[in-house]
């Protein structure tokens, strides 16, 4: 166990009012353990009480090492396993449970009246995970190091006639050869009018002279994710492209500056959107400034205009606006930063001048 | 809607004492709209009553078609949609609601007294997706085929020195050149004593004259999954290899010859058990026969020993005996096989016989 992580967590349960609380999703027991397993169909929990007698639940499929620093419940696929939580819980108080446990555990506990009430309490897993400490800070940062390293490598294949999906599978093989996990999501490359689409997943099209390339695209490395957006032009720039281009990094560059400890999120969102709606692209911006990172890819905390809560220090979340014009063209650039104690770290280290690609 | 699976889950309703049911599993609802929407965190829900007054709960960010064959209910990001659930429900009754539905819907429900009690309802969902109809059939089979190509183009690439990855990668490519929508998990590609895993994972592992070459792969068409192995031997093969290799074919064989309606499951998982267990390698058979596919690569229903069903008409399920020896190799054979009115049918074509490859 982290004693410092399940401390926060049992600190965020104090202050909701709870003193135990049921965690099954599986990133969350490793954010706490240390220790990765995903049980798939069956029971897998953590039990966390404030007065101690913390204990996890782990099918005896399962290989888990000695010195977990928790007391191991081990049950066999026909065990009543949630006879056993029910007998770990005290029933008089209410228990905090995921967001995301399912019915088929949640209906049969409430049944045995495991505890006094059930509470929702995600919030006090994902309020501690969103303050990454110095091993998950340095995670974050080889993450990111090993993104701008494959999209690096990935420019000699940006020629013409290259296929968005070929650039796809290139760059998704260079995270592997880099020593990454795996992708933190499919990579996204669009060409041209394609990149005007949120959501354009990567096709056929053939890459053409004249073409924005966005690509948006990140790695997993022992866990964590990263996440980046370049866009670059291939061969010749219309002055439209670089237009809309500069107003995109400028908004970037501007919001990347304004992130220390204490800043509220939204205000973030502001400064990106005031430049992109001053050049008269606000409308096309269509989305939020950014999304919090570490574990998944998108987790709890958001960077926008309905964000009510400030920057601190451990925080990493992206900063990605974008302009999209219909039919014609897409441009977005993101980072990850990171608040530091003092200010802030762009984990990203790759240009963000516009680049006319061979 | 597709009025007949949803008479089959009313009908499985009625049988379980319910009335009402909230499906919230998005293939689930697929399977009775014939509609796709991933609603990733956000609520998104099909209510079925036996009295009528069906509806379907859809976020205004999807996009769905007029003729959905059922009352819509649309709502915001910012809208109680919990409310208009609460409000749709009879409180009188008790509600089915599907396994996983999370807790962050639940616990709400609950709260608001939505209805007379919650129940775990999946089966009447689990048992129609069990018994799939002509359309399913035609998709199933049409899954089935195309792996059945992919493997069959993916053998010249079996050469000296090859890679597990390479080839896992190579298959991946075939079924999207092919016209699949993709894959239906990740290829597993074994050589030699790498193939005694159950769950090796492709790695750089270099293919040698001698090694058995395990493929465990299937790809999605139009929704609809296939899944088959098959165990080759590379250049030269001992008379161990043939040894074991014709026990689970023979397992395999026998086991598809007997399935047909009625025949109990776990009786096709004992016919291929006797004769593993006969020739010497019980103890390394190490898991079930088979288990139900469709939209899901693993659906509710198994062919195991605790099995409690019998074989019905337009049950596809897997027929995949296996021997692990550790250190040495594994031969595991594969097919889908759809039960019919009068019999079955075999849905991969792919011969059966030792093939020495190279």
């Amino acid at each position: 166990m982290k004693q410092n992580r399940v401390d926060a967590v049992l600190q965020n349960l104090e202050q909701m009012g709870l003193s135990q609380m049921l965690i099954t999703d599986p990133l969350a027991i490793f954010y706490l353990t240390g220790r990765m397993i995903q049980p798939l169909e069956r029971f897998y929990g953590l039990y966390l009480n404030r007065r101690g007698g913390h204990k996890i639940f782990i099918n005896l499929l399962e290989t888990v090492p000695e010195d977990l620093g928790v007391e191991k419940v081990r049950f066999s696929d026909t065990d009543p396993v949630l006879d056993l939580v029910a007998a770990a819980v005290d029933s008089r108080e209410p228990l905090g449970v995921d967001k995301n446990l399912p019915a088929r555990f949640l209906l049969p506990l409430i049944e045995r009246g495991a505890a006094g009430g059930f509470v929702n309490a995600s919030l006090a897993i994902d309020r501690a995970r969103a303050v990454k400490d110095e091993q998950e800070r340095a995670l974050m940062r080889r993450a990111s190091q090993l993104n701008d390293m494959a999209l690096e490598q990935l420019r000699p294949w940006i020629t013409a006639g290259v296929s968005e999906l070929e650039l796809a599978e290139r760059l998704t093989k260079l995270y592997r050869e880099l020593g990454a996990d795996g992708t933190s999501f499919d990579p996204l490359v669009a060409f041209g009018a394609n990149a005007a689409s949120g959501h354009h997943w990567p096709d056929d099209t053939r890459l053409q002279p004249g073409d924005v390339v966005l690509i948006d695209a990140g790695c997993i490395y022992k866990g964590y994710c990263s996440d980046m957006t370049r866009t670059y032009v291939y061969q010749r720039a219309t002055d439209r492209q670089r237009q809309v281009y500069e107003v995109v990094r400028r908004a970037n560059e501007a919001a990347e500056q304004a992130v220390r400890p204490g800043v509220p999120l939204r205000e973030l969102d502001q400064i990106a959107r005031d430049i992109i709606t001053e050049a008269g692209f606000g409308p096309q911006f269509t989305h939020r400034l950014g999304h919090f990172i570490g574990l998944e890819d998108h987790e709890f905390g958001d960077v926008s205009a309905s964000a009510a809560d400030a920057a601190a220090p451990g925080n990493v979340f992206s900063i990605e606006p974008g302009v999209y014009l219909a039919g014609e063209l897409g441009v977005r650039i993101e980072d990850l930063v990171l608040v530091t104690e003092t200010g802030c770290e762009i984990l990203n280290a790759l240009p963000k001048e516009l680049e006319i690609i061979g």
